[in-house]
C-alpha cells in the first residue's frame, strides 16, 4: 500500500489539453494539492496541459514511474496495462468505467485486467473509480475537480463509489473537519477494502476509519481485521433493500448482502454503522474530543430553554447530571446579577453576560473530580459577541484537551457566524443538544463495546469436545446418498455435538418394536422422512401419547399417512412446557461472504411476533453468547418474570457455542436449525432439529 | 388576538439610552423591521432614543395606546399594569422576569399580574418572554437584537422559551425559510399556546404552525383545538425526562406532564411531534413542497452511489421505485454518451451532463402518471456547474408547483455553494437522501393520519349505554364510606358498564353459603378486603378449585389468613387460558392536564416484558381502539397465528370503548384496571379489576 500512496514519480495516462478530457481534472487536481513528487502525463494526442509537456506514449516517458494513474476508454486498458508491467510500474490507479458495472462484456474485461496484473505482478485500484488522496503528500488523483480545497485531518476515507467519498469531502469541509487519506474502490478487482483498511489501520495520520460500501465479498476477513483495529471505523454498509440491488450492481457490479449477517458481523467486529451520513459527521466530531470516562456530565446553557433540552437529551441517552458541590454553588452564585436563576445542573448562564466568568466556571467544571464532560448550548447573534465568542470556544478547546475531558459545544446562532465559527475556531461544532448528546453517548458505548472485545476473557478457553467421528459418519452416509440428514439423523448430530436431546427411539415397523419402556411417558411421536418439511403443519406429528397401543396406533397411522416416504417413527419422551420454561430457536447458516454464522431466536409462537434473532459470526464465545440474549426482544423473559425461576442461562449458552462449533468444525452443514429448544430452570432439551447439507 | 398581533400603536415601557438597557432594543427591533404603527417610548430617565423622545411616564403619552410592552423590574410591573389599564391599554407584553419561576415571592407577584388584568379586562402575554413578532406589519418585540433578518413566509411559531424560539429562527433562517408569526409564552399566567393556535389556525398567512412547550396545562382544550386544525402542527414538548423538571420549573414555571399522556394525547390530535430540531426542519421543508399523493416515487441522480443510497431510503421509508415504461426509457437511452447506463428508477444520470437534458427528463418523469414525486440528488462543486445549476434548480420549483408533485432536492456540494444557493434558490435543500425521504415519509403518514382523523366514521354513533344508577349506588356508598371500591364492587360497576365479567358469587361465611351450584367449575376463590392490593403474590387467590368441600375449605383458609380485613371471597369459575387466549389489561386514568385517558396493554408476563401500552384522552371510539391495538408489541399475535382463531376483536373493542365512557361519566374514578381481561375467540372476560376513587 506504501508504494501506493507515496509513489516518488506519477504518470497520469489519458491526458489531453481538450475541452472534454476529464484526465486534464487528475492533473490539475495533482498541481492545485501540490504533488510532491514527480508528474509525467501521457496522451495520444500530446502537447501541452498546464505548461507541462504530454508524452504521445509511456514508451516516451525516459524515467521510472513508481505509479500509473489511468482514464482511457475500457478497451485501451489492458493495453495500457501491459505497457506499464514492461516499464515496470508496479502500482495502477484504473479510473476508467465499462467493465463488470456495465454488462458481460466489460465483466470479460475485467478479467482480463486481473489475468495481466498477475502476468507482472502489478496491484491496481478500480476500474471504475475516482482514485485517491494522501493529504500529507499531495498526491490526488480524482478526476472531479476539488480546487485543492479540502483540510488536512485525521480521517481516513474508503469509498466504493466516487460520488459518496466527494461528498464525504464536502460534508467534512462544511464542518472544518479534515482527512488523512482517501481511497475509492470502484469494482475493487484488485485492491479493494480490506488491503486498504489494514493500512490505515497502521497509518499514523488516520486516526478515524470511514467507509462506504455497496457489497462486502470478503467479509470473515474484513471482520477479522476491523477486531484488531484500535482505530474507531465507521461503516455505512448500502445495498441493502430490495430496491437498490440492480443500480448497486450496475454502479459497482456489487453484489448483494444479507443484510442481517452484515449488520451482526460488523457489530460483533465493534465497528459503528451508520445509515445516515450526519449521524456519521456527528461522530467524526466527537472523536475530536477527548474521550469521555463516564456517563456524568455538565450542562452550562445560556438559554434556560436549551438547557431543558439538553436535559432532556441528557436523560435520553443515558448521562447523568451529577449535582455541584456547595463550594462551587456559593462561588458561581456571586456572578449572577439579579440573583434570579437558581444554580443547579444545567446552569443556566441566565441573565450573566461576561464571557470570561463563563470561562471561570467552565474551567473550575472541568476540574471536579466528578464531571467527565461539558455541553455548552451557546447562543448569540453576530455583532458584538461574534468576537468574544470565538475567543471562548478557543479556549475552551484548549481547555478540553488540557484536562482531557469533552467540551461538546452547540452553536444556536445565525448561519453566517456559523460558517465563520467553523473556519476560524478548532473545536467542533454540534447542531443540536440532542445530536451531541447521541454521538457523545455513542461514542462512549463504541470505547465500551471496544474494551469488551479486546478483553481476553471475551475468547473461548478452548473448542466444546464433541464426538467428531460420530457426525463424520453420519454426514458422510448423508453425502454418499446424496441427502441431507433425516430427523434422528439430525438429532444424532446435534447429540454428538454435545447439545442434551430428550430420550427416544425409532420405530421403523410399529407392529414389532413399539415398546419404548426406557422412555418417560408422555410420548410424542413424530414421523422421519425426508419429503416433510413442516412436520406438524401435516400432521406428521401426534403429541400426548401414554401407553403403548396408543404409541403403536400413532406410529401405524403415521406409516399409513406418509407412505411410501416414511422412513420410520422417532417416539421421543415430550418435554414438559410448564411457566418458566421457553421455546427458543439455535440455528447456523453459512454465509457466502462471511462463513458460518450462528443464529438464537424466540421460538413458538414468538418466532412470528418478535421476528428479531441474534446473528454473529461462528465461532462464538460464552461472552457474544451472553450479548446475543440481550439482544433478543424481551430477553427478561427468561431471566425469570413474576417469581419464575430464571431458566439455566450457562446450560443455554453452551449450546449456542457447540452450535456455532459444529457449524465452524464441519462446513460440509449448508443451515441447521433447532427448533425448538426447549430451555428452563432445569436446562436445556433440543426437541426437534433440521440439518440441511450442500 | 388580533389587537395583539395588529395594534394601531405600541407603547415600550422600560426604555432608555444606557448601555446595559434591553428595552432599546426592543425600540431597535421595531425600527429595524419597519414596523407600521405608531410608536411611543416610556422609560424614567426620558431622554431620546434612536432620535425619538422618551416619555418620564406613560401619563405623558397623549394619544390612545393599543398595546403596551413592558421590560422593567418584576416589582414594578404592578404599577404599570394599572397606569396601562388606566389609560384603557387592553393588551400587554410582559416581558420582565422574575415571577413564578424565580420562587415562592415571585409567584405572589404573578399572581397580582392576573388579578389586575381581570380588573382592567386585560390579556397579556408573558411574563418571562420575548414578546411577538408579526412579520405582516413589522410588529417585532423581542429584545434580543434580531437585526432585522429574518424572510417573511408561512410559519407560525409558539414557544414557551425566548431563546429555543430565537434558535428557531436561526435555523429557519439558515435554510431561508421564513416565518409569519412568532410568539413567545413564558410563565403563561394570561395568554397561553391554546389562545394563539386557535389564532394561528384561522391567520392566512400561518401555513404551519411549529410549538415548543415545556409544559402543557389545559391539555384537554389543546388537543380539541387542534384536532380541528386543517394546518400541521409540529409539536416539540420537552421537560420528560427526570433530569429536566427543576431547570424547567425555574425556568418557565413548568409543571410536568406524564410524557406518555403527552405523547398519545398528540398522536391523538393528528400533531407531529419531534424531539430533534433537525427532524422539524425538514418537515417545514417538505411542507413548502406540493403534497406528495402517493408513495410512487422517481429517483434521479448524478452519481451512482447517491441513487443507490436514495434507493436503500426509498425501501426504508415505505417508497415505491415503479418502473419506467419503455417508450420513456427508450427516449432517455439517445442522450447517454457513452451508454454504459442502464435506465432505471433510480436513474443514475452518469456520463450525461447536460442540464438542459436533466430537466427534459424530470419535466417527462413528473407528468407521468405512475410517479407522484421525484426525489433528485444533485452532485457538482462550485465553478462553471454553479449557474446552470441554479437555473435548473429553479426551473424545477417552478416544475413541480405546476404539476401538484414534490420534487425534493439533495444538494452534495461544498458548504459555500450550499449557502448561496439556499439564499438565492426558492426551493427547499435537503441535507441527505435518508433524511429528504423520511421527511417526505412522514408527511404522507401526516395526511393519512389527518385524513382519518376528519372522517366522520371515527366518531362513536352513540354513547355505549350502562346502567348508570346501579354504578352511581357503588360509588355513592364507597364515597360515603371514605374507600375505594372493593373487588366484587369493582367487577360490579365493570359489568354494569357493559364488560362481560366470569359467573360468581360472594361468600361471606364459608360454614353457610359455598355451594354455588349455579356457577360452573373450577373455580378460584380470591379474598375481599380494601388491605390487599397483590391479592396472588400474598396468597390472597386459590385456584383450581373443583369441588364444595374443597372451596368450603379454601374459603376458610382465606378468611383465617386474612383476618380481620377480610370482608368476603368472591368465588368465581375460572375462564380457561387455552392456545389462543390472551391476557390484556384496560386501565383508565384522569391526567391532571388532560383528563380521562383509558388505556389497553399487554397482561400477564408480557406487562413487564413488553411494556409499552397503548393511551388515548377518553371518550374513544372504536376506530380509535383499532389504533391502540395496532400499537400494542407484537399485536399480530392476537390476530392470530399458526393457524389459531383470532381473537374476537369487536368485542375487545367494545369493552375498551365502555371503559373509556365510564371514565368520561363518572369522574369520581381516579383510576381504574382490568387486569386481566381474558379475550379469545369466545369474548372478553374481564377476570378481575380495581377501581380507585378520589
Amino acid at each position: 500500500m506504501k508504494a501506493l500512496f507515496h509513489p516518488a514519480s506519477v504518470v497520469v495516462i489519458g491526458a489531453s489539453d481538450s475541452q472534454t478530457n476529464l484526465g486534464k481534472e487528475i492533473v490539475r487536481n495533482l498541481l492545485e494539492f501540490k504533488y510532491q513528487g514527480k508528474l509525467y502525463l501521457v496522451g495520444n494526442e500530446g502537447g501541452v496541459l498546464y505548461g507541462r509537456p504530454v508524452c504521445q506514449s509511456l514508451d516516451d516517458v525516459d524515467s521510472p514511474v513508481d505509479l500509473a494513474v489511468i482514464l482511457t476508454p475500457a478497451k485501451t486498458v489492458p493495453g495500457i496495462m501491459h505497457q506499464c508491467g514492461q516499464k515496470g510500474i508496479k502500482r495502477l490507479i484504473i479510473e476508467s468505467g465499462g467493465f463488470g458495472e456495465s454488462g458481460e462484456e466489460g465483466g470479460h474485461l475485467g478479467e482480463e485486467l486481473v489475468d495481466i496484473a498477475k502476468q507482472y505482478d502489478m496491484r491496481f485500484i478500480g476500474p471504475n473509480c475516482i482514485g485517491i488522496i494522501n493529504s500529507l503528500n499531495g498526491l490526488a488523483t480524482p478526476f472531479a475537480p476539488l480546487r485543492g480545497l479540502f483540510p488536512r485531518g485525521n480521517v481516513g476515507i474508503i469509498s466504493q463509489s466516487g460520488g459518496v467519498a466527494l461528498w464525504l469531502l464536502y460534508m467534512f469541509d462544511g464542518e472544518h473537519l479534515g482527512i488523512s487519506k482517501f481511497a475509492t474502490v470502484g469494482n475493487k478487482l484488485s485492491i479493494g477494502e480490506n488491503d486498504l483498511l489494514e493500512y490505515y489501520m497502521d497509518d499514523p495520520q488516520t486516526e478515524i476509519i470511514c467507509i462506504y460500501l455497496e457489497s462486502i465479498e470478503d467479509g470473515r476477513r474484513f471482520i477479522e481485521t476491523a477486531k484488531r483495529s484500535t482505530k474507531p471505523i465507521l461503516v455505512h454498509k448500502a445495498n441493502t433493500g430490495s430496491l437498490s440491488s440492480v443500480i448497486a450492481q450496475s454502479h459497482t457490479e456489487a453484489v448483494v448482502n444479507d443484510d442481517s449477517v452484515v449488520d451482526a458481523a460488523l457489530r460483533q467486529a465493534g465497528m459503528v454503522r451508520f445509515t445516515d451520513f450526519l449521524d456519521c459527521m456527528d461522530f467524526v466530531k466527537v472523536m475530536q474530543l477527548p474521550a469521555m470516562k463516564g456517563k456524568n456530565l455538565a450542562i452550562v446553557s445560556r438559554s434556560g430553554g436549551h438547557a431543558v433540552i439538553g436535559a432532556d437529551a441528557a436523560h435520553a441517552h443515558g448521562f447523568d447530571l451529577p449535582p455541584f458541590n456547595k463550594a462551587f454553588v456559593q462561588a458561581i452564585g456571586q456572578h449572577f446579577r439579579a440573583k434570579v436563576i437558581k444554580v443547579g445542573n444545567p446552569l443556566d448562564l441566565g441573565d450573566l453576560y461576561d464571557f470570561d466568568v463563563y470561562l471561570r466556571i467552565m474551567e473550575d467544571l472541568i476540574r471536579e473530580s466528578t464531571i467527565d464532560g461539558i455541553l455548552f448550548l451557546h447562543t448569540y447573534l453576530r455583532g458584538t459577541e461574534s468576537e468574544p465568542s470565538r475567543r471562548l470556544l478557543q479556549s475552551l478547546s484548549d481547555l478540553s484537551r488540557e484536562c482531557g475531558k469533552p467540551v461538546a459545544v452547540c452553536l444556536c446562532t445565525d448561519h453566517r457566524e456559523l460558517v465563520r465559527f467553523r473556519e476560524e475556531i478548532d473545536l467542533p461544532c454540534f447542531t443540536t443538544p440532542e445530536r451531541a448528546l447521541k454521538a457523545l453517548g455513542g461514542a462512549i458505548a463504541y470505547e465500551r463495546r471496544r474494551a469488551a472485545i479486546s478483553t481476553s476473557g471475551r475468547a473461548l478457553k478452548r473448542p466444546p469436545d464433541m464426538d467428531v467421528q460420530s457426525i463424520q459418519s453420519v454426514i458422510g452416509r448423508c453425502l454418499a446418498e446424496g441427502r441431507s440428514p433425516l430427523l434422528h439423523e439430525s438429532l444424532h448430530i446435534i447429540e454428538a455435538a454435545g447439545v442434551p436431546i430428550p430420550s427416544h427411539t425409532v420405530v421403523t415397523d410399529p407392529e414389532v418394536d413399539t415398546k419404548p419402556s426406557t422412555i418417560p411417558i408422555p410420548y410424542a411421536a413424530k414421523i422421519i422422512s425426508d419429503e416433510v418439511s413442516h412436520k406438524s403443519d401435516t400432521g406428521g406429528v401426534i403429541l400426548g401419547l401414554t401407553g403403548p397401543e396408543q404409541l403403536r396406533r400413532a406410529c401405524a397411522q403415521l406409516f399409513e399417512l406418509f407412505r411410501p416416504s416414511a422412513r420410520g417413527v422417532l417416539v421421543q419422551t415430550m418435554v414438559p412446557r410448564k411457566p418458566g420454561s421457553y421455546e427458543l430457536i439455535i440455528g447456523g447458516k453459512r454465509d457466502p461472504h462471511f462463513g458460518p454464522m450462528v443464529m438464537l431466536g424466540h421460538g413458538g409462537v414468538f418466532v412470528e411476533t418478535f421476528g428479531k434473532v441474534s446473528l454473529r459470526m461462528a465461532p462464538v464465545s460464552e461472552g457474544d453468547v451472553d450479548e446475543m440474549i440481550e439482544e433478543l426482544p424481551g430477553s427478561e423473559l427468561i431471566e425469570g418474570v413474576r417469581g419464575l425461576k430464571p431458566i439455566d442461562r450457562e446450560e443455554l449458552k453452551e449450546s449456542v457455542v457447540r452450535v456455532s462449533a459444529l457449524m465452524t468444525r464441519f462446513p460440509e452443514i449448508h443451515t441447521m436449525e433447532i427448533n425448538p429448544a426447549i430451555v428452563s430452570a432445569d436446562g436445556i432439551q433440543a426437541v426437534d432439529a433440521r440439518i440441511f447439507l450442500g
